[in-house]
């Protein structure tokens, strides 16, 4: 069984996923090698290498059989498990939970190897209305307090199959990184009466130096303090807490959206390795006039140092501005 | 000039090193070719190649000639620069400041392409001492608040020369992270009236099952709830807030241990890359009862990925008690 334990001086959970366990010998420092298409877990026709679906879109076929466009699965050796009671426990000075919570996978396409942002739009669209509707199930328990949907694109971005899929884990803490979000986004709502996201894309939209992209319902920017180069977020432009609540109707634009940008990256950094991220409120929470649903993404290209690791500091060698007019002058593509 | 920038949500600074500023085609996904001897800027006969040092130990030669057997020079491509005034202002809804700070590397030896933990014991306090120096003297400067010691080894850590060396940032911001685990330690004292760090060597010298050594001066521990496998911590068992105050009379000690964990996890994990980071107390503090100073060591062995991006929640696959049992059985190597 997974643990989850907390760090006493900071208060950081960490995952010890025990069921993962890695001898010394395991931690192999070359890519991995990539599966033949007949042993991909994720390829149609080895639909029983997995666990059965939870979701899938499907032009034909019954479940657990070929014919889907799109398949989530709870993940063969999840970081967490959904079965059993949460237990908080202390031990010694120190204090655990047992590791209660979900790990799925969105299996983006039945092919193989095309990258998410080569792939038709429909499988975007595909992409996000599974996050919805796993959300939408996953929230009707309530020991599960967050949700955090990403995508890990590439070796360098923590990905270990080629063929395309993003994650969902569902948590029963609210992580300490999203509160801080959700925090200081708080306290600037408590000065301003506004909220800080809203007032980010009014100005960036004036501004126009640091602006990616600008459409009906989403503005995508390289934001005014990145870690990365060429970070970027895509915020919409009309307020809402939580993803899962977004109109039924941008989410078409969302998909056209974030895989343009993915199509730029692509083109501007030669097929990056990435990760993205949506950032959103703890699903237990009803709508919040203060903290704003967005999508982070992050290209790999830089290796992250004692520094980083000792500071929280980050050094980007890539002002924003820079980055925005990169991206921007890759036109559509 | 480098600027600091500030991320409204999270308060979280950046520096945005236009300096060293790098367009798309920059970024070079593989290993940075390593310089030929005659080349590298850190080899004996090249000292013209760095900015002038600013200490040295010598066995013979003048000032900035071959002779030294450690020396230190700012960094070539600074991230922050000394010269000139603190100046924080607005921009807009945001925040900055000018870049002022110092950056200075720590060369460990003369010779080329032995790694630290390969290195005599002596080089080892040289680099020891050469941190309290620096320390010593940069404190001198109020508009400092923080100095990070640590050093990146390999290139997966974040390295991009091969000639061993480590570096010391100082900022005029205490970082984040360093807030962050200041903050949790007064918290603790505040309620317990112990320090935690000294409670944490009780417990895990009474439990032992997360020690990976215990001298006389030191406790090597892999920590309760490690974010990396075998991610390490060195702490001094006599409390004390800030590294540079530690009794001249165990430095040696402090070499002897962190040189052996090094070894340790060259026999354990394969010369694995790794970074170490000492935590220390803000520079202008006077001695704190609640904050005790450390060394973290962590091995880089897997790829953060999406998840701890966007959680700061870390899945770990090794249970540090398995980390510091196989360090334990490596013995005095």
């Amino acid at each position: 069984m997974p643990e989850l334990r907390k760090d006493p001086v900071t208060g950081r959970w960490v995952i010890i996923a025990t069921e993962r366990s890695r001898r010394p010998s395991d931690f192999v420092r070359e890519a991995p090698p990539q599966l033949a298409i007949t042993l991909c877990p994720f390829c149609p026709g080895n639909e029983q290498k997995t666990p059965p679906e939870v979701l899938a879109f499907r032009n034909g076929g019954g479940a657990n059989q070929p014919g889907w466009t799109h398949r989530v699965v709870p993940n063969k050796f999840p970081a967490l498990r959904v079965e059993g009671e949460l237990l908080r426990e202390g031990e010694g000075i120190y204090d655990k939970m047992n590791g209660i919570g979900a790990h799925e996978v969105f299996i983006e396409s039945p092919d193989h190897d095309t990258a998410l942002a080569d792939l038709p739009e429909k499988a975007m669209e595909e992409l996000l209305w599974a996050f919805r509707h796993r959300v939408a199930d996953l929230k009707k328990d309530p020991r599960l307090r967050y949700l955090m949907l990403f995508k890990n694109h590439g070796e360098p971005a923590g990905s270990s199959l080629l063929h395309s899929h993003s994650q969902l884990i569902a948590l029963p803490v609210v992580p300490k990184r999203v509160r801080e979000e959700i925090d200081g986004a708080h306290r600037y709502y408590d000065f301003k009466e506004r909220c800080i996201y809203c007032d980010i894309v009014r100005a960036e939209i004036a501004d126009g130096e640091r602006v990616v992209m600008e459409t009906e319902h989403f503005l995508t920017i390289s934001p005014y303090a990145p870690r990365f180069p060429f970070e970027c977020w895509i915020v919409p432009r009309r307020h809402g807490s939580h993803f899962e609540n977004m109109d039924t109707s941008i989410t078409a634009n969302l998909a056209w959206v974030l895989r343009m940008l993915l199509r730029q990256m692509d083109k501007v950094l030669e097929q990056p390795a990435y990760n993205f991220m949506i950032h959103t409120a703890p699903v237990q929470d009803g709508p919040l006039t203060y903290y704003h649903w967005h999508v982070e993404v992050i290209p790999r290209l830089t290796r992250v140092a004692g520094f980083e690791w000792g500071t929280g500091f980050y050094i980007n060698p890539t002002p924003p501005e820079e980055s925005a007019r990169y991206l921007r002058e890759a036109g559509l593509v």
